[in-house]
């Protein structure tokens, strides 16, 4: 059976990242989609491992090949998730992480309505920002971006199917896992299943 | 806050009874709404256990007086699940569950949103035959219209959200309770929690 495209979106300083570490170091039937970006790295970030950082020419010879499922501008950078790989880990029965903001995962919903749509969102706005600030890393003009941008995305959390509400790390990683276990026996997933069954009652 | 609705349904032979029994045996969180009957209670059922077994007029009359979340008739029978424990429970923070066919599925449905949808099938058809031969409480009449009423049912199953594929007792009972689990953080069952990031947000 082919694997789980799983989508993870959510707000900048939501602590996904550090979920889906976590995620992955727990379970092996996950693998994480590596995007592709022309944002610089951000201190600690390595290359192709957070990202595969490039530069905007590099980029948009990638998008004329068609080499990703989806792509997106956000903050004045691009963010891409290349094809070849999430093809081949889906194949091999792995559930591929696509953590992408919410422009991408739109286009992902469209492209692969199987897809488990999850959205990492803080117990409260307050550590939003605390987390933000605590970062240390920006200034308060991206910040302000970020927060912006928030708003913007918060007008379409219910697109995706499930909420992550960061307020205990365990607690998160676990609920993740228990979403993509449950996400297996969707009827819309289950859909060759429902046709065999079908058949065969209409045989007798 | 308050429980989750589980909606259960699934073909005669199915299993779903053995599954049910075993999920509220092994949790606690779990409360199953006993549903209301006119057939007659085959060998084993209790009354008030495994249903309220009434007569016609008795239900009726409970119709009357509006005392049902739904009810349908099925094969020659009515069928329904009364309102009150139903409220009370949820109120309570427990997790209610509903076994009923399709018919009254679709009104849950509609009248409560937010339910869980879960449908439990076996394997194959093959299964499905044997087990309902094997109990040998039913005429092959019965058996006979139960089939045909699984063909009607089959057409309806992409209306529940997961399947229970039920080839192993402690795995289906595991599935379903991954699937409630999950069901918690759905985006449709935390339409107060956003609605309040997204207040938060807009007074930044």
């Amino acid at each position: 059976m082919d694997g789980l495209l799983i989508v993870i979106s959510g707000f900048s300083g939501s602590g996904k990242g550090t979920i889906l570490n976590r995620l992955l170091k727990d379970y092996d039937e996950y693998v994480f989609s590596v995007s592709m970006t022309t944002r610089a790295p951000r201190e600690k970030e390595v290359n192709g491992k957070d990202y595969f950082f490039v530069t905007r020419e590099e980029f948009e010879k990638a998008i004329k090949e068609d080499g990703f499922v989806e792509y997106a501008e956000y903050c004045g950078n691009y963010y891409g998730t290349p094809k070849a790989y999430v093809e081949e880990q889906l194949k091999n029965g792995k559930s591929v992480i696509l953590d992408i903001e919410v422009q991408g995962a739109m286009q992902i919903k469209e492209k692969f309505p199987d897809a488990l749509m999850v959205f990492v969102a803080p117990p409260s706005i307050d550590v939003l920002l605390q987390r933000l600030r605590a970062r240390g890393t920006e200034t308060e003009e991206v910040i302000q971006k970020r927060i912006l941008r928030a708003k913007e995305e918060v007008e379409r959390i219910d697109k995706y199917e499930y909420l992550v509400i960061n307020d205990n790390l365990d607690k998160a990683v676990s609920e993740l896992h228990q979403m993509a276990e449950a996400a297996k026996f969707s009827t819309k997933r289950l859909s060759k299943f429902m046709a065999k069954i079908k058949t065969e009652l209409n045989n007798i």
